[in-house]
């Protein structure tokens, strides 16, 4: 395997691109940044992954389109607003988001994504985003000034930035790709997660970047949840501009895998990093199944444990009660045998067995609940029948998150 | 249609059925009442339906089989231990626990039902019920003496007797049925709810008897959900000793329609009580779609409302949050099209619609939260396409319900 570097910064990390964010008047409570531009001079490839729930954001029924002609310089995106369940108007507003932004470099508004992120069923206040265009323009900056106002642009209740970057060679040239993601609440991604953007200067072919992208969402962004909730306008988009002047990746290229390898490395930093900031969270849960039936039923083990209620709210609590874990297991619609699966918890290089062959066995309640207190907790699952394996991650469920969903829009 | 009417009182409410209830010591902490008994001295057909879950209680398994014989005497249920994941001694316990029931009356153990509810994963400590079940016979009672300390020693973390009786007239004979039903937590019913046990003193044949409760259980217990995790000891037993002397009840007799509505009105008024008394709960939440394409997808989008974490903390902090109604509604599952819903909320008598056409409307916020305050809240859904109805109950996700859940054991 080539190497795969973690470099600092996030999507202007990879050549050509720059990215800027700016207070246009949507989040007026807080006057805080609420709108971002992300830019390559250079035209993308592009593809894209959209929530497959059926109430969908204008901006991913407008996106899809922009998409789907294959050509991508940019991404447009506000904070503080859905635009979703807004109607005709809503879908008008999102278009008239591209085309300002489009104007801006005077390009087709179809090269232009939109992405909308914030309270459901309000109008966009579209009048706030043209008068603010220029000064949009005007905050187009490299580097760590640029990336970081963009994430700003874009936070709702997320408390970090979720951004990386990797860098890799291929063939003499070195290639980078970078990312940012947003989302804390209404996560459980099926098929591409909240808000995340991937930059990359790689040439590679659009059957390679979509491929690749629908196999790294799959092992990835799809794992992880936070609530249950499917978002109405989760959205993954990844573009890349050749700019690092690589002979373009195929599917079939042995290049094909390093990418691959590299979107994965990032996508699983990622997921880490949002199943951590969720709602209200004290701590990232890692789920790890093996010894499935197979990968598929290993997955849906480890997501049903992921997002049930009872375990979440057990780890807030730091109690060890393992038989809410067998139990989201026996509901998970995966075919196992409750009689063989082991449960060990684990952090920090120390580890505990509470559950063998389905039953209890005899564990110290004390240093249970020291490893289980701490901020990142895996729960090995060995369910002993096979050879699958998946992951998924998650977080506790705590007072925070309900305080947090109880007045969302106050 | 025959006049059902509610009468006070539980499962003793029918002729010939006795129960009571004692501490055995299996909840040594609270010293609360923790063994209960249910008895016919008649034989009774009984049906039953189990957790679909495939970690299942011990219980589960023996009810299961003995139930399958046709013929049962009554039900021992324990609270405070759910003997689930307890393996081969889990088996052999709940084994003893019918055979000790049994041999009060000089039954086959067969004729017992075995129920039990709280942590999973830990031995239950059958000496605790061998030494007791002298006193758990001599506890028996008619009427309120007797279903009343059997609910005392059925309860976890119930805060709230979950009881009722109906009487009717079948060719001017008095019929009665009577229910008990236990849960608070772990509450998405498939198939079967918690423990939920249920009398009668009809004729009725054992076909008829199962088609009424599964035609009932589908539209009512099915259809709570308090936190998404479907339980290891669901289970609601049917009982009808036949002492009413009314002609036998079959499925294709006119009393079947008449039982089938009392049945199914018992249901529905546990049902809403066991929402209501949701782990932490502060409000009910109805939900009632109507103008679905068909009633299974009426169901679907009910249920799906109801089981959202988002929707349920908004309802928590009574913000009129409805775009993660339609939210929810978007990954039921179900096909719809969103721009026909209207949603209302209604409480009371007064109501208010927050969403038409799928978009959003001026309405008091001030009103809106006025009447999502009260204690019991109507979220009624127009899909705006077809006939389809149906309805599912919830409650608020609120800051108890993480406090009980993340310390369960302790």
């Amino acid at each position: 395997m080539e190497t795969i570097k973690e470099i600092g910064g996030g999507v202007c990390a990879p050549k050509g691109f720059r990215a800027g964010g700016i207070y246009c008047g949507i989040k007026a409570s807080s006057k805080k940044r609420d709108l971002a531009l992300i830019y390559s001079e250079k035209p993308c490839v592009a593809k894209a992954m959209f929530t497959t729930n059926r109430v969908q954001s204008a901006c991913v029924h407008i996106s899809r389109e922009h998409i789907a002609k294959g050509t991508l310089h940019g991404i447009i995106a506000n904070s503080g607003n859905a635009n979703a369940c807004t109607g005709e108007a809503g879908l008008k507003a999102a278009r008239r988001m591209a085309e300002l932004a489009a104007d801006l470099f005077a390009l087709n508004p179809s090269h232009i994504a939109v992405a909308s992120t914030g309270v459901i069923g309000v109008p966009l206040p579209i009048s706030a985003i043209e008068s603010s265009i220029e000064a949009l323009g005007s905050s187009l900056h490299d580097g760590e000034a640029g990336h970081s106002a963009a994430y700003e642009a874009i936070m709702t209740t997320d408390t970090r930035k979720k951004e990386g970057a990797v860098e890799f060679d291929i063939n003499g040239k070195t290639v980078r790709l970078g990312v940012m993601l947003k989302g804390a609440g209404m996560i459980h991604p099926n098929m591409a997660t909240m808000l995340c953007f991937i930059t990359s200067d790689a040439a590679i072919t659009p059957d390679a970047l979509d491929a690749s992208l629908r196999a790294t969402v799959k092992r990835t962004l799809n794992c992880v949840t936070v609530d249950g909730d499917t978002s109405t306008n989760d959205m993954v988009i990844l573009m890349a501009n050749g700019e690092a002047g690589n002979e373009a990746i195929n599917v079939d290229s042995a290049s094909y895998n390093i990418f691959t390898a590299a979107l994965e490395k990032l996508c699983v930093k990622l997921s880490r990093a949002l199943a951590r900031d969720g709602e209200g969270a004290t701590k990232l849960l890692s789920i790890s199944v093996s010894g499935a039936k197979d990968d598929d039923a290993a997955l849906m083990l480890a997501k049903s444990v992921a997002g049930s209620s009872l375990v979440k709210a057990a780890f807030f609590g730091a109690d060890a009660n393992w038989g809410r874990i067998l139990c989201a297991m026996g509901y998970s619609g995966a075919d196992f045998d409750p009689m063989q699966v082991d449960v060990i918890f684990a952090s920090e290089g120390e580890e505990i067995k509470v559950c063998s062959k389905g039953a209890s066995i005899e564990f110290s309640e004390d240093d249970a609940k020291r490893i289980i207190s701490r901020e990142e907790v895996d729960v090995i699952i060995k369910a002993g029948e096979g050879s699958g394996t998946g992951r998924a991650w998650g977080c506790d469920l705590t007072l925070d998150y309900v305080k947090i969903n109880g007045s969302y829009r106050s």
